[in-house]
């Protein structure tokens, strides 16, 4: 199928250093599609005009309120410099010049995977997906809810590589809460290291762990390498409303002095954290990251950066945050617009429901969100598959269950094929009124490709369903972790570059004591 | 709420003859809300050059391959006489002739409901939400699968009519196999007049039982009103590839004479009823469409009509029906971009799916499919809740599960308010960095409407709802199926006119003996 992306095994790839003579060695019989590359269509929710009111009123935010940079002497100084009012901590940004500094971060940037073959355009008309990220619990069938441990971030990251639709193997699939959370970064890396070739995210809980993250990165790719390319995309969050602190500015400083890429992603609960309102949220989304996305380019002008917009809608009962919602979807379709008037890649969109359990609540609002995502344009998903219960459960198998969705958006983006053979006037005049199309040539000629088919659901019939044992999806889901599990291999690694990687590792964790908060 | 319909209770309704005089008597307390106006665009997924070619080649279909009449030599007149060429039974139909034909279809006409407040307008931005139709089997989680008897259909009417984002009680709820299949008709109809309030469709399955909805209709309504206005949208499927039987025909000249709205459908399981191809699908769409539409104003001009498109995608591996998949959504919105340029209204989509439980596989079909049909533009959807199996099912959970999420729809469809409190300034300005929106006037102001929010789903704290039984979505809707059920009220009816529908049914019951195929 031509949206699978060709095994490397037994060819050459050329170019790229030491990352690509090693992808040889490192490559897998398990098929992973190619990025989507859209030949559809986006949806475009808000017209001219509103966003235009949007964009002027996100100016005088910037320069009426202003942002707060907490403990951040450096990036006031950076600031002041630019032109920024700045009292305090509190900076003013004068109408235009946010936007101004942003157009030096490029409109698309490929992030490089150890297996050359993984690589992923970030930007255009591309869609890359990439697992849950950040839940302190896992779930299964079996075990129930627990703390999420290392063994568990493990089989996640095992499960991603093994994923057919999915192209990244994200960042904290689960938080490892069994290891000291000063060094849980560390175990998390290596596991996206040597578990999995796809390209991954680094460590932005403290500077000096993304400064590890950099210096792995290193070790994986080797130093020049990671110098001239980008080979991580990290998760920044901005402290919504309109306050960057010094912990995710740090980290972002070390990425973008490091030509790393970061998603600079407004984090809102909407009503709590931004205007109850749809148009106010996109206002207050597009000042922080005109703000975000300026600061980055002024630590170093040309750091890869996406516009990120993560925002959900509340119960205003109970105040908890929902999921798959309309306005949670008007946001996304709205955001998207604003991010590709700025010329920026756009992280939106997710696996996102508040269920407790994989089920039909989970999945109405899971693939609520999912196509939007995809008609809304976005370009980095991360959440794509896994996310449950709001984000505090990675559920293995919401996992496979998400994951195998993810080949619909695949299929949607590739839009209608209008040449002879699409037309298939052929087939029409061969079977004529009353007949069917089941024999002909035609449907012969395409059978295998045309429909795309889930390798999870059920299309039995009933009898035999029923005799089978009359499984549920989150049945079907839980024997396929079990069989993907069983499966894995794990792709070669040179085993110099394995040993320095465990080398750092253990020389990192025995450098300090282990910290639990 | 500005989508829920007043209710009429306690206030004059002018005009509309007796229909309007009885309204006042019908009032009921459940709100329902009023039809979906979109105020978002819609999604167009083929380009002017893509919509041409298919215009084109289903004028050459219609011209080179025709289209077959079965034993209905009426229909063959007409149509000679209309300038097409017939040969025995298979009518050819020279470019341009059928779309000339179409142009007195109206492009948007009102269904009456024997409550004013519920009728509804077919076309244009609209879009009404009709239930599931057909299924010989129902399924509830205490009772499992069963065939389905009247009792169940009377439940569903109830439902249906309880049900706050559903605007039409729909047909064949379910199949009551335990009735007569030549009287059955009588039975569901009367369901239909006594125990909703809200538009319903006809009986299609022999001409004569057509006939019998337009009888019903005229004693429910007023014989003048119903010879003067539409009150029922009934479903003729047509028999793909590209023939159309003298039953369903038959039925389809009773309404069109009787000026009642028909939906002219084909009925596509893509692969074997028309072309492999999104393209040469929807070529044989356009051709069927066409020529059913003109047929059905060469019986009566001006008929209303809508333009029909149920198409699913088959798995090649077992033959099975596909749904909820990236084909059908090609599809669903192409066919929209069709009818649009048409200028008939539109009905596709529905709550699809092909698992055998309300779970995971369910609601992900049932969402891709949804949301889907909103942004192609459909203004009738019919199965818009309670399809289960293929359609084999009708199913209560799901039933409820769905109607909740049709909530979103409307929701989504509102667009984004751009006034001054959309913008929400004043809220930014107030609450600044690091402040938090919960308190503030502009929150305080707009959060009753600010966010849809479901009425089944669970936004507990895992806490609250482990305690509870940590139920799941089906258990959810089980409980709230049979609350509903037990909160019935049955909209009040003028008993002269109950008395004269069941004298009608128990008339024409005794008039002929049982048939059960």
């Amino acid at each position: 199928m031509s949206d699978v992306a060709e095994p490397t095994s037994g060819r050459r790839v050329r170019g790229g250093g030491g990352a690509s003579r090693r992808a040889e060695r490192t490559a897998v019989s398990f098929d992973t599609a190619r990025f989507i590359t859209r030949n559809i269509p986006n949806f475009e929710i808000l017209n001219a005009e509103a966003l235009e009111i949007i964009e002027w009123n996100a100016d005088t935010v910037l320069e009426e309120v202003g942002v707060n940079f907490l403990e951040n002497p450096g990036a006031l100084a950076l600031w002041r410099a630019a032109g920024a009012d700045v009292k305090g901590e509190r900076v003013h940004i004068p109408r235009g010049l946010a936007r101004k500094l942003c157009a030096t971060a490029p409109s698309a940037f490929t992030q490089h995977a150890r297996n050359p073959a993984r690589n992923v355009e970030v930007g255009g008309r591309n869609l890359v997906l990439a697992p849950v990220y950040g839940p302190p619990f896992v779930r299964d069938q079996s075990g129930g809810r627990r703390y999420a441990t290392m063994a568990d971030f493990r089989n996640f990251v095992k499960l991603g590589y093994m994923s057919k639709w999915l192209h990244h193997s994200g960042g904290t699939v689960c938080e490892p809460t069994d290891v000291p959370v000063n060094k849980r970064h560390l175990d998390m890396l290596h596991a996206h290291m040597t578990l999995s070739d796809k390209p991954y995210m680094g460590s932005v809980t403290e500077p000096v762990r993304a400064a590890d993250s950099v210096e792995m990165s290193k070790i994986l790719f080797g130093a020049d390498f990671v110098d001239q390319h980008t080979v991580m995309t990290s998760l920044i969050n901005i402290n919504s409303p309109l306050t960057f602190d010094s912990t995710m500015m740090g980290a972002l400083e070390v990425y973008a002095r490091a030509g790393q890429a970061a998603i600079i992603s407004p984090f809102i609960v909407g009503g709590a954290m931004a205007p109850v309102t749809v148009a106010g949220t996109l206002t207050q989304v597009l000042a922080e990251v005109l703000a975000g996305v300026a600061y980055s380019q002024l630590v170093r002008p040309g750091a890869p950066v996406i516009f990120g917009a993560f925002v959900t809608s509340i119960d205003m009962n109970s105040g908890a945050p929902t999921f798959g919602t309309p306005e949670a979807a008007h946001i996304t379709y709205g955001a998207g617009q604003l991010a590709r008037r700025l010329g920026l890649p756009y992280r939106s969109g997710g696996s996102f429901c508040g269920s407790k359990l994989p089920d039909a609540q989970a999945a109405y609002e899971t693939a609520n969100s999912l196509n939007m995502a995809l008609l809304a344009g976005v370009n980095f998903m991360l959440h794509a598959c896994g996310w449950l219960e709001g984000g505090l459960v990675s559920s293995y198998e919401k996992f496979v269950m998400d994951a195998d969705q993810l080949g619909c958006l695949h299929h949607l983006a590739q839009g209608v094929m209008m040449d002879a053979n699409g037309q298939g006037m052929d087939a029409i005049r061969e079977v004529g009124p009353g007949g069917h199309y089941l024999g002909c040539e035609h449907t012969q000629a395409n059978f295998k490709t045309a429909f795309w088919r889930s390798d999870l659901f059920d299309y039995k019939p009933f009898e035999t369903w029923d005799e089978e044992g009359a499984r549920d999806t989150e049945t079907l889901a839980a024997e396929r972790v079990t069989k993907m599990l069983g499966d894995y291999q794990q792709p070669d690694l040179d085993p110099g570059v394995a040993e320095a990687l465990a080398d750092y590792v253990a020389r990192k964790k025995a450098a300090e004591p282990d910290a639990f908060i």
